[in-house]
């Protein structure tokens, strides 16, 4: 692992990494910050997950979290969203598929499967590397993300729910697998079969059984993307059938962007420690 | 004056905005976050002004400074830190002239003295075209800026001390007329007569009589450009002389980016807040 910048903000340490990937097979960089408390021992981390085009850098520079999880004393991860590089696939041109968009799945289709594998990475190999690193409590893991980020952060919850203590999302695509921004690139990293899509998509997976104990979500009501992308209330709908308490609050004039993202961040960050 | 773009953002709005400057010739972009409580009256206005190679972009982006001025009610204009364009003679390679290092100076020698007028653009063109544009009350302003944007809020509030009613600087260029990254800009902006350097460095303003009621300087003991360019004991050495308070906040292991920047801005806003 090799420290691209280090950088004391807040009161701790804001650094930023690169490491080769066993999973996606080429170089990934991501950002951790570890607030003062981490020199007396251990602390809670909590993963963010980024939205479509972004990088580890969108967060780490316009996220605003610092303040509030030095105040917490909560360490911050934040992936990249996709392999990237001249050896990996991509489709230059879509900034719906390909780099800035692994979608936070193991792609099984070809040309993709050998380096889209961003669901191993998030939950399996950066997991490890940052336990063996940083002075992290993996004990206290909590999870968020916005909007394809946001769906990743829900999909992991879901699937992992013994391992995050919480999770809570900004502007998530509820449901993917119909969403038009987000249903080719299923298509060409799953196949055609929409069967394996079940397992991407927040409300098929409840709708599958899977089960978190809660949700935080915060949805800006001036969002580009609300009406045909996140139709966040398919997600109150597969919650409230499954008694899954979600509490979405939805923000007049707010859109989608980091500056919707960096206005509620500090609540989330005070929700997630509470839980941590 | 064109909208580029506006962002709801901690209740308030930040937008972008862009006109034709009669001073430099050239069109002109900067920020401006207005607080929640402009939608009331007139609010108290906030000067930042910018570092060698930023435009508006990176404190609106990366300043962290609309959670505090949304709850103090101040707001906030982020200015560009010279001319550009194809029109503006620049040195392409040289980060420390031309191109994102005005200086916030007037241009005397040529090719210079048509574009390179932010001394007079940011103290008369750009205030008369916020106060006719948006819910400012300018009987009530304070400046602030970083590096050579720190040189620029000193300098301009020694010379206007009954216009600001506050002024902080971080990590500020205390003496640029002998700062190795400022010396060789203050020539070709002034001409090597060093006599008309002293109106645009603070030391030596205040060495020549100019006062301002007190300062606040945030300046990070890890910041690489601390012993050559910035040297904030010529400032405390200059306000001890001439009887100005100066608070001096040296703060260990920071450096001279916005993370720490960031880290203080609620700092300096509350401090500008209880002055105006």
């Amino acid at each position: 692992m090799e420290t691209v910048s280090i950088n004391k903000s807040h009161g701790g340490v804001q650094g930023v990494y690169r490491h080769d990937s066993r999973e996606t097979k080429c170089p990934m960089t991501f950002s951790v910050f570890t607030p003062p408390q981490a020199e007396h021992g251990p602390v809670p981390v909590l993963w963010y997950l980024s939205g479509l085009t972004c990088s580890h850098a969108n967060v780490t520079e316009k996220g605003e979290f610092r303040a509030a999880a030095a105040r917490r004393g909560i360490a911050i991860v934040a992936p990249d969203t996709s392999p990237r590089g001249p050896d990996v696939p991509d489709e230059a041109d879509n900034w719906q598929f390909g780099s800035g968009a692994g979608f936070y799945l193991d792609a099984t289709q070809e040309p993709y499967a050998r380096n889209y594998r961003m669901g191993s990475y998030v939950t399996n190999e950066l997991p490890e590397l940052v336990a063996a690193h940083f002075p992290v409590d993996m004990s206290r893991q909590g999870i968020f993300g916005h909007s394809m980020g946001g769906h990743g952060a829900l999909t992991i919850a879901l699937k992992h729910p013994e391992r995050f203590k919480s999770c809570s999302a900004f502007s998530p695509i509820a449901q993917p697998s119909t969403s038009g921004w987000s249903k080719p690139a299923l298509q060409k990293y799953l196949g055609a079969d929409e069967k394996a899509w079940r397992a991407h998509d927040a409300t098929l997976l409840i709708a599958d059984g899977a089960r978190f104990k809660e949700f935080l979500v915060d949805q800006g009501s001036a969002d580009q993307f609300l009406q045909d992308g996140l139709k966040p209330w398919l997600l109150q709908e597969a919650c409230a059938k499954a008694g899954i308490p979600l509490t979405l609050n939805m923000r007049e004039g707010y859109d989608h962007s980091y500056y919707f993202i960096s206005t509620f961040m500090s609540d989330h960050i005070a929700w997630h420690a509470a839980r941590l």
